[in-house]
């Protein structure tokens, strides 16, 4: 935006001047940045100029290595497991031919020893449970029906067995479940209830007379539905229900019922089900429908971790609350989110692999010259459409890496206390809606950015994205997903707060920053600091100092939380009905602060991966550490700009700062322009991986062949002359005196 | 947002009170567009509350009719083809079988005489523009394959004859076109040159010695690809190449050349191509590959309406200048950017009308009872969701009208003046990018909206969204047609300002308005006018009034033009290659002012159905207008909602003004909450037409099952009560005194 609008600045002169002074001040910016002094950790090789400014370069191993993460093996191994040819989709395979080469795969992922990581050792697992998603998200690339078919039989069947019952469903049901002798199902979502798990309508009453529970389906919105393995392939199923014994509804417990036989295939007495047929994608998988008639199943099918009937029907309980033992139930199926949150960010790494490397390649239209066309990439537009996809998709991994890590230090024992578990719920809960649909968001602008090209299957993009679309509803509906975080958010200020009365609130909101930091579990404290905001917007010298996008960005999500909650405050006192009016009302805002809070916790993520003590700092060259510090940048930066509405009506950014904000993402885009290729590279996936056309070298090399052709021509003086010139030449020619 | 955090207003009790009664004022402000003065023009049935409110309500049958446009009875007559399930896709069918399927339906289009209605009355067409259009997108609902396989057959492949041939070329060719016995390819695009069309390899050299043009293919890059009918059932094609003869390249002209031997379907000699494969849609039409190994065609095969070959080589064309030449005969192909933008219109209202009745029928979660559970559309959320996507929709499907009646106005040769086919192309290449990439947010954001179930091929939004996610690039790509709207609109304002120097420019851009009307082409009138910004901002005292909108939209496209016209101004005098850089440099913001144009475009086009001398007020009841208008409303000022940042940066609204927006987009989709069902079904789609499985009733009927099973298990006592109540019950008995 030029100055010469602007009504602060009246001067038309004077404000060109500053324009272009503010412009001058970002690049002389951003080629401080590339002074940063060499840091005490460092000890990578670096490149300095003469003046001893350091030269902006990625090592792509390196960084390769460093995106690889904790579980850097596995994912290695995953990848090499991924190349082979057999594991792969076939483009244009029909659905009973996809279901039934994934369900091959998922024999081969068995012989592989790929997929009882997760699982005690005593079975023959590893109790690896970090390490077995790395493995699992890295399947994407082959196919995302491999990666959700494994899931559905390992990381929710076998989990739900695993983490909901005990020894006896170990010893009796884990080992085939491991080595896919029975293949099953997760039934828990009902076409009737999705995300409100809570509200199923299967039961499952206990008889004491003959010892057994009766499963039973009471209506067709309690039919169990969109259920992986329950079309064809399940022979079992852990259902989900309300246990009822003694009259009294104890609430939804998981119940080990066989569903078909496995000899013939047809389902047993009582069991019903339909295939719910083609999808959006993943049609290797054999999603359907399933309905129980007073389906018997002995008492220790319950799943009995968590709650007990006795043969006499006596309910029990470790957990006395029956919410808090709900969620708890629920809490260890969170794999499931923490797996899509990394496929996701798996799938937007091959798509702007595709796209950029294909935007370097592919030339269209001439600009500043007569016969050599632009490469895609040199248009600003498209610099736009792709580098702040590129930035937040580091930023995306940098935080996948931190959910992961949480979640294995919760499984694995090392970190295992009830704030633990809820920190890494809310955690999950915050980054698997953001990297869900950044993914759907990229892979469609890479699709776009790639042309004609980029609907043909053969490039992949558009079958990733049908594949995962269904990413964003499902594993807890995002804007559900959202809602949780907020609720934790708010809860988590309220208890904070609760003895103010509201004129402190008010004034505890207006009041002075003090503790920013992250703490141990990933989330923002909140609420126990909110800026002066006469001085935030002052103090917010330089855009790209990342401690003033910590507080731009940190600042944003307090006030939007402490707001709400004034908002919600008088909620107690009313009723439930007049509550939830309330709520409502403010039901957007609440999830718009929540969406602030993820975006922080990857804006967190990256500056730790590019600052931290365990950063790329350690022992990464500093060339690599400009760039990466550019990208950060861009994306934080970019976070900016996208909410600069609500800093500017809430006073945190001037106009002319807000201006400048605009200007840096521009100049940065351009900045990283010529690293783009290698930031890609660093993904570390190959051709084998991308299985684009487009993106191959069949783009350069026709490039190559069509300029070699011109060029050959022109110089052989066979090129017909253009009309236009001719015309031109003719003018020349008559008049020759102007 | 509350106030409490306003620095303007520090004092947090007046500041909670200036919030209340702005929203007290919203709703007043509502309330009283309610008691709109009876109209003139209005003669229709009113319902007024005593004392002389006018109740808001739709008159579902009427705004639909008003919604059919111009071409009401080949819309209906289409829907009724369109309702027949020989002309419907079905889903999961074999690539193959699909393409036979849809090659199928053109047959019967041509039996229906659907297809000729653009042909001349000689050839045993109407000579009908318009109505030919509103009929062919009409069948995006039966199947997107079949409207671009029927646009391509009769809308590119005849209509390139048609135009850019003679009176040879239409007695010999058409015929067969028009009867599908030869169809067709139109070989414009190749793998290297997509949006550039002037920069194609494919050669057309004439030998005057035979008295035929060698149609070449001089490398890989310059194959023809992505052409419909070029795989399987094309048997000629017109292929677009550089036409030279006598040594002299005359830029991009078109031939009639035979692919295939039709009895046998072999390639004739010296032509090759591929099956393009598996697309991410439209896969009812067999896209392919061609390419030309000195291939050799009468002279005669040249469509020589823009340029003509004499037998000895002579080059001759009624339009000198060459690029002019190019723009003319491309003009002609414009009914494809305009079928596009009504077939997408036409799919969003289907999104839509699936979204809307699931989400009215709908429920999840209790919120503000014990028992009965929300409708999904009584959420804030889910309105926020979908109802400005139903004022978008509307708003397009007013300006598709425009689009489409100025179409008909310059090819039926009624107003067909350079200047007309300049506005039609200008308005095609604003409304197609806006259309197209709504129809897929819409698509996304129902399936979204309808959960897992979205995700079922059976509820039609994934197919649809597949299918439509090409519109966004072909037919021109999205952001090179809004270069190109940039490109006029800077061109009409230096036009303008061709003498005003520097100084003169800048003050002309903080100058005072004037004349703000449309003018005929649809075009805004630009640069004539720009708001004095202090008042502008003073001036906007209700934003529902429609001039205030119109001024806040209108200011932002013609200052966004004059500050890029600033910018690019030193263009001029740069080298070819600095001025492209300066270009590339604003490459965003050009682009930006495009969209802004468009949207104002959709704007005006809403405002004239509510508020015009045509408009719903002629013989409409007022009751719909209140409802129109605030759906008008939500899409003005959800527009600037959306730029809510420029309008802040550029001193356009004061941060209290600008928190009002959003306050007042939540209440009107608050407001029209009750009416959306009507909005939906007032687009005159029916079940035949929706086919979606959520949209049948299906899902109420579900919900009625679920509620009455709980109800009478209630009332007979049978229903187990819920743990946490029994124990709620327990403490009570065990501490009666609390």
């Amino acid at each position: 935006m030029t100055d010469t609008i602007d009504t602060t600045n009246p001067r038309d002169d004077e404000a060109r001047d500053d324009e272009t002074s503010e412009a001058q001040a970002i690049e002389k910016d951003l080629d401080a940045s590339a002074q940063l002094p060499k840091r005490a950790g460092s000890s990578g090789p670096n490149r300095m100029t003469g003046n001893g400014v350091v030269v902006a370069r990625t090592d792509v191993e390196q960084l390769g290595r460093y995106l690889l993460g904790t579980w850097a093996d596995v994912r290695l191994a995953a990848r090499e497991l991924t190349a082979k040819p057999e594991m792969q989709r076939i483009e244009g395979q029909s659905v009973e031919e996809h279901r039934e080469r994934v369900f091959g795969q998922l024999k081969l992922l068995v012989e592989n020893g790929q997929v009882h990581r997760a699982f005690p050792k005593e079975l023959g697992g590893d109790d690896d449970h970090g390490g077995n998603i790395a493995g699992f998200e890295e399947l994407v690339t082959a196919d995302p029906s491999l990666q959700i078919k494994s899931g559905v039989q390992w990381g929710l069947f076998g989990a739900a067995v695993l983490h909901l019952g005990t020894r006896y469903h170990h010893e009796t049901f884990l080992p085939a479940i491991m080595s896919l002798e029975v293949p099953g199902a997760f039934a828990m979502t009902e076409t009737g209830h999705g995300s409100d798990v809570a509200a199923i309508g299967t039961t499952a009453t206990y008889d004491d007379e003959t010892g057994e529970f009766v499963i039973h389906t009471p209506f067709r919105g309690a039919w169990k539905d969109y259920l992986g393995n329950a079309a064809v392939h399940g022979t079992a199923a852990v259902v989900f229900a309300q246990l009822v014994t003694k009259g009294v509804n104890h609430g939804v417990h998981a119940f080990y019922v066989p569903l078909r036989d496995p000899a013939t295939g047809a389902f047993l007495p009582g069991i019903g089900g339909e295939d719910d047929g083609l999808k959006g994608g993943l049609n290797g998988i054999d999603n359907g429908r399933l309905h129980f008639d007073a389906v018997r199943v002995p008492r220790l099918n319950l799943l009995n971790r968590y709650g007990e009937v006795a043969e006499d029907g006596t309910y029990s309980s470790p957990i006395q609350s029956p919410g808090r033992r709900f969620f708890t139930m629920l809490g260890t199926l969170v794999q499931g989110r923490v797996s899509l949150d990394g496929a996701s960010v798996a799938a937007a790494k091959i798509a702007l692999t595709i796209a950029v490397t294909y935007g370097n390649q592919r030339r269209q239209f001439t600009a500043g010259s007569d016969t050599d066309e632009e490469v895609l990439l040199d248009y600003q537009l498209h610099q736009k459409r792709l580098m702040p996809k590129l930035a937040t998709t580091y930023a995306a991994s940098f935080a996948h890496e931190q959910l992961l890590t949480k979640f294995d230090e919760v499984f694995s024992g090392a970190h295992d206390t009830d704030d633990d578990r809820q920190d890494l719920e809310t955690l999950a809960a915050a980054l698997k809606p953001l990297s869900t649909w950044h993914a759907l968001d990229t892979l469609q602008e890479a699709r776009e950015a790639c042309g004609g090209a980029g609907f043909l299957a053969e490039n992949r993009l558009v079958g990733l994205r049908a594949d995962l679309d269904v990413y964003a509803t499902f594993e807890g509906d995002n804007h559900v997903l959202l809602q949780l975080v907020a609720k934790r958010l708010l809860s988590d200020y309220g208890r904070k707060l609760a003895k103010a009365d509201f004129g402190v609130l008010a004034r505890y909101v207006a009041g002075q920053a003090a503790d920013r930091t992250m703490n141990g579990s990933g989330l923002r404290s909140l609420a126990q600091t909110v800026a002066d905001f006469g001085s935030t917007a002052r103090s917010v010298g330089q855009l790209r100092d990342s401690s003033a996008q910590r507080q731009l960005l940190t600042d944003r999500v307090e006030t939007m939380v402490a707001e709400v909650a004034a908002k919600l405050r008088p909620a107690s006192k009313l009723s439930k009905k007049a509550a939830a009016d309330l709520f409502n009302l403010h039901q957007s805002e609440i999830i718009e602060a929540a969406r602030a809070h993820a975006e922080l916790l990857q804006w967190e993520a990256f500056t730790e991966a590019v600052d931290g003590e365990q950063g790329l700092a350690s022992g990464m060259d500093d060339g690599t550490r400009v760039v990466l510090t550019w990208l950060r940048d861009l994306f934080g930066l970019g976070l900016v700009e996208k909410h600069l509405a609500w800093y500017l009506m809430n006073g945190r950014l001037s106009p002319t700062r807000a201006r400048a904000v605009g200007l840096y993402t521009e100049r940065l885009s351009a900045r990283l322009r010529p690293h783009a290729q290698d930031l890609v590279e660093a993904f570390g996936y190959g051709p084998e991986h991308t299985r684009a056309a487009i993106a191959s070298g069949a783009e350069k090399a026709r490039q190559t062949e069509a300029r070699e052709y011109y060029r050959a021509a022109r110089a052989a003086g066979t090129l017909p002359e253009q009309e236009k010139k001719q015309d031109a030449k003719k003018r020349d020619t008559a008049k020759p005196q102007h």
